[in-house]
């Protein structure tokens, strides 16, 4: 997120993190930024427009609400959200002050590939658009994970956290404003060591604009060059597209692909 | 199904057809076979073991009940039913019977890529499977359909036509025995011109030993070197497989690809 707010011309004012490791990692990353003392200061700063922030997920909500009654933009990560509620909250702020609460899906902004599948849906190379099937695996890779991430109150179940990317990638390429999740089921197949994982999840949804299946997992394998085989196919009356988008098993090299 | 039929070691004892242009195509692939004077006839030669028919599907029923009454066997084209009801008939007469009725699924069978993935998923290959994704693209090609293909009562859905293929693989390859359709919807998108028509249809599968998500649909674009870009991933616990069965866009040529 940093570095497309700063590819976009954006100034890093400075940044705040209550973990060490994470103060460390992120001064590797940008030696010119300044660490301040706490959240507040970057609150209360006179001179800051806009708070990004990869807080836990379910400490976003709360982080982007304060940070809107301080008269400025929120950008977050994906999810925005762990509840309804959280929603409900944030959505009657932003009304109150008028300020942004944005979401970034990387797997949509941050993809070559699926961003010019946009560009050519857009334009109705594949006619008019009715429907996407987005799989995206990820590598569990459990050792290097926080103990949040474990703990479905704090990243908000597999739909929530992963199948996020794909409820937008589905609403953005059938232009659907408004969806409902007709169907939904998780699990936890293989990893009964983690009892609050859930290593599986899908749902079809039915939008103004068209419908979608989504499937997550993390069963990405070992072997696999990459973290997960992102596939999104968007069928349409006229033709289809389908994205590798960081992989293209037994293909060309690299990320990006469109076919 | 008659090349399955003789390559296995059967004998073309005989054909029947009511419409002459479907007795000139099956002659012309097979000079020497016999055309006799009615369905009858067959039914009531003592020489014959097995009976093979890719009459309407609303037709096939019947025709396998009347086979299993006359002592033989019987192997319809898919689908095998158009109703639930043919379905318990069918069943009633095989248990009173002893007969065989089989039901060939060509996208299992003929396809070298998806025998050899059955044989990589039985090996333990992707440790448990857990899900398949079956996308099953084709071309409308609407001039070229007989009128019955437009009705739904005589082809019995698009989810009963060409998903029962995937709702087979889904049992075989997830080692179901039992299943249930979690959720479903058909739709004519694209197509307000034939009514009876179901452009689109998808389906969420639960079995003993996993689940899967099936698409179906009408919409091969024309440009497509291929009547459908059929696609089956298998999900397991240590890795996965996709079949790219008739074609791979901008990859190797030809079929039964497996990655």
């Amino acid at each position: 997120m940093t570095d497309l707010l700063l590819d976009a011309g954006g100034e890093l004012a400075g940044f705040y993190a209550a973990e060490p490791e994470l103060v460390a990692e992120f001064s590797e990353r940008y030696p010119n930024a300044r660490l301040v003392g706490s959240a507040a200061e970057i609150l209360e700063s006179a001179d800051i427009d806009l708070v990004a922030s990869a807080a836990i997920p379910d400490e976003r909500a709360s982080l982007g609400i304060a940070v809107m009654r301080h008269g400025k933009d929120y950008l977050a990560d994906k999810p925005g959200f762990t509840t309804l509620e959280q929603l409900a909250d944030a959505r009657a702020v932003q009304r109150e002050t008028r300020r942004i609460y944005s979401i970034c899906y990387s797997e949509r902004f941050q993809n070559r590939a699926t961003v010019r599948a946009g560009e050519l849906v857009q334009s109705g190379a594949i006619g008019r658009p009715l429907q996407t099937v987005g799989l995206g695996p990820h590598r569990l890779n459990a050792p290097s994970r926080p103990a949040w991430f474990f703990e479905r109150s704090r990243y908000g179940g597999i739909l929530n956290d992963i199948g996020s990317h794909q409820a937008d990638q589905f609403l953005f390429f059938t232009g659907s404003t408004s969806a409902e999740v007709v169907a939904s089921q998780v699990a936890n197949f293989a990893h009964p060591e983690y009892p609050g994982l859930e290593d599986f999840g899908d749902m079809v949804l039915r939008g103004d604009g068209g419908t979608s299946y989504v499937r997550v997992d993390w069963f990405t394998p070992d072997g696999l060059g990459t973290w997960g085989d992102g596939r999104l196919t968007i069928l349409g009356t006229e033709g289809y597209i389908e994205l590798r988008k960081y992989i293209d098993i037994a293909g060309r090299p690299g990320g990006d692909h469109l076919f």
